[in-house]
């Protein structure tokens, strides 16, 4: 080694001490101000938690037959009596969990009131199925529990399972415990082995595919049956949450860049307005799903995927860069994509848009639309949150730190409705108000506490762990 | 008579003279200068009509399997190659009806196309039904035929007896002619008598309603039915065509100041967002069938209503004061109603509106909300077109031509696409286009081509009569 090589290498290991004594100290720096930013977080979480279980305890019970309104207009009146099953379910699974694991909720009212809603629930949702000695579960109701209409779906058995092994932890019925565990078999029969129980006719044009949703219900089913369960119960249900992994792991396409919502059964992209949808935060719902059970199985490739895959694409894909808040609903290709499916009005049409087209399907197709797909909806939003601030919690990796800080900024400056408490739901594309209901069909007591309840949760595992 | 008097009463009378003479020659001056208003309309109309058919005729036909594409882009290039059978039955009957009623239409690549599309629907479309020997139609079709969903209403049905009607009288095809009336037979039977066929299931809480589209269809079928036909054949639909009436007329709510989309069977306002909902587009189409009606029957009582409560009211309730447009649905009580219909998802969510909202409702609600409810659709523009000139040739009351007139300048500023040819379907309230796709799952060769027909014809009988 020459003078001036030592003379160099001396200098730079000396420049990569300094270097590593700034850095160390800038991560203290970091680390400290990140408590009390995450602190900060807490704080505004936990209260906006209290007025929105306040909100629903107040004007959503029905005292005369049980269960719940969920047509709640921005003071919470009443505006339509009908009760949406969907939403029974997740208020009866919700008041449940609040009252179990978190003490401030561990209140008399909030426990009554979950327990009207179950029976509310087993006494009227049931009705006879297609399926030779199978039933389905109504998806509306009157207020005094006769069926409306039934889908041809799944998703009401859904809700209707995660509210009764989530009230039989509660009140410890085992009965309850074991009809959940009932429906779940009838479920998994239907999507695994034969949907004729469904009573959708079967058609030639009608070819089965892959909807995200589904695989994202059944392991979240597959969560909540084995939440807390000894090696028995995991065992029971570990062949069924693999294939939901895998199943969604397909909606990974055009070579990594982007997740699409339905796909063949082999994985392949599909024809059509239908194959080339983007639902952001279905995929960001997905994502900290995979990325709990990334975490179950210490899976650190999962937990890659999840990430890269399944938040940050539809971040990239799905944010608006102008005026921020995440997207509805996105065509990947940017036509102008119509979806009509009698199982989910809510995503009726999907529109196609402005952004991240690629050049060569661009053309001159700069759209200005304004119809859903660029609205700003609450869900999305309430996901994202619980999607990157478990991801950090995970990694702590500060570029998710930021993501969430950046969603959360966005998300508690234009929901919540801070005159009359809860969050409004649907936004015009420049975060105006669009619709000022708290409740309806499809909006209910559900993303906007299962959300504030999981960041807490999130945030006081990380700064006990801090402390 | 005093002198006083005398003086008086002449003068009163002179007055009274020259006002007549002042008047009638105003009268005249307006005759003939509405005779060239409506020249210009029609000259509008006609050129725009060309075009349009020249769009579909270029952009919509499957030269492989017969039928028509309808998701089109703004250029025409298809987006989605699925086949909707509400809008295959319509483009063979507005074929027909072009290819048999106006000599410039009368062109054999017309002809061939509505029998290639007659062609596809007789081979593809029917599938066995609910009911014992019945068969359904299908709602969507695959490229090559196969039947993807079956929605569990009338509609697909309807716009199949349209094209087999309008085609077997292109066509001289008996058979077809028959079977359309045998559809009709078992329609109105599902309608009137057993709707088991549909294949909804009975639920207690799904009580029978009067949905204003189904006595609208079959009166719409009615006419097309008996256009032209003898004695026989209008006796055999009569009873049938004052029910339809009856039904529509039920509709009128309120003391007689708004149109309701959905009554209950008996007349009656029905609870909830359903029964609120208030559809102007709708109301006018009703209004100009109504019209039909009074004309064929000679019924000025009839002639009356449908001009002041079915069309002046939705004008009324549903004109955007502001920009200009109809909006595309309300509530008429200013709440925030959402829909979610499994057989229209077309119209999922129904809004409220900040105007016309009655005082006692109003509270602090003045809204300013924007998703569906205040877009302006094409079609109801093209209803009220036809519904104001219809009313305008029955009655010649300046009134009349004037609301046309207010609607033929916004609907002609607006929607018409100067640069691609066809119209624009979906404004924002404002009138920007918000998606520009000339074709998709409810926008196909139909409500364009049918206003500019019945528009032309219309202005051409008047203009004959006027020289």
């Amino acid at each position: 080694m020459t003078v001036r090589e030592h003379t160099l290498s001396h200098t730079q290991t000396h420049t990569h001490t300094l270097y590593c004594m700034l850095h160390s100290s800038t991560s203290l720096l970091e680390g400290a101000m990140s408590a009390v930013k995450l602190e900060e977080f807490r704080e505004r979480i936990r209260k906006e938690l209290d007025t929105t279980v306040d909100f629903w305890l107040q004007h959503s019970h029905d005292p005369l037959h049980g269960g719940f309104f969920t047509c709640l207009g921005r003071d919470g009146e009443v505006y339509d009596e009908l009760k949406y099953v969907w939403l029974q379910g997740r208020q009866v699974w919700m008041y449940c969990r609040l009252y179990r694991t978190m003490d401030r909720f561990h209140r008399p009212e909030i426990l009554e009131a979950a327990k009207a809603g179950g029976a509310f629930l087993r006494k009227f949702t049931r009705v006879p199925g297609a399926g030779s000695g199978q039933w389905k579960c109504a998806f509306s109701l009157t207020r005094d529990g006769k069926a409306v209409k039934i889908q041809r779906t799944i998703f009401s058995e859904c809700f209707y399972i995660l509210a009764m092994d989530e009230l039989s932890r509660v009140t410890g019925d085992k009965d309850m415990q074991l009809e959940a565990e009932q429906m779940m078999e009838q479920l998994i029969s239907w999507v695994r082995e034969d949907p004729a129980g469904l009573g959708r006719p079967q058609l030639p044009g009608d070819v089965p595919t892959n909807s995200m949703a589904v695989p994202m219900m059944l392991l979240c089913l597959v969560q909540q049956l084995t939440e807390g369960g000894g090696a028995e119960v995991v065992q029971k249900y570990t062949e069924l949450a693999s294939w939901c992994v895998q199943q969604i792991l397909q909606h990974i396409q055009r070579g990594g860049t982007a997740i699409l919502e339905n796909v063949s059964v082999d994985g392949a992209e599909l024809p059509g307005c239908q194959g080339r949808l983007q639902n952001p935060g279905h995929a960001l719902e997905a994502g900290w799903f995979l990325l709990q059970v990334s975490a179950q199985q210490k899976d650190e490739a999962l937990q890659r995927t999840a990430i890269d895959k399944f938040m940050e694409l539809p971040y990239q894909n799905g944010w608006d860069k102008e005026h921020g808040g995440l997207f509805y609903f996105l065509d990947v290709d940017g036509h102008c994509p119509t979806q009509v499916s009698d199982d989910a009005c809510q995503y009726y049409v999907a529109y196609s848009v402005n952004l991240k087209i690629p050049a060569p399907h661009r053309k001159d197709k700069y759209r200005t639309m304004e119809l859903e797909w660029n609205m700003k909806l609450w869900w999305p939003h309430c996901e994202a949150l619980i999607a990157f601030l478990m991801a950090y919690s995970h990694t702590r990796e500060p570029a998710l730190l930021h993501r969430f800080s950046e969603v959360f900024e966005y998300t508690f400056k234009h929901f919540p409705d801070a005159q009359k408490g809860e969050w409004f739901g649907y936004l015009t594309q420049e975060g105006k108000v669009a619709l000022d209901f708290k409740g309806g069909p499809f909006k209910g007591f559900f993303h906007v506490p299962r959300c504030l309840y999981m960041c807490e949760r999130i945030l006081d595992d990380m700064l006990a762990n801090k402390d």
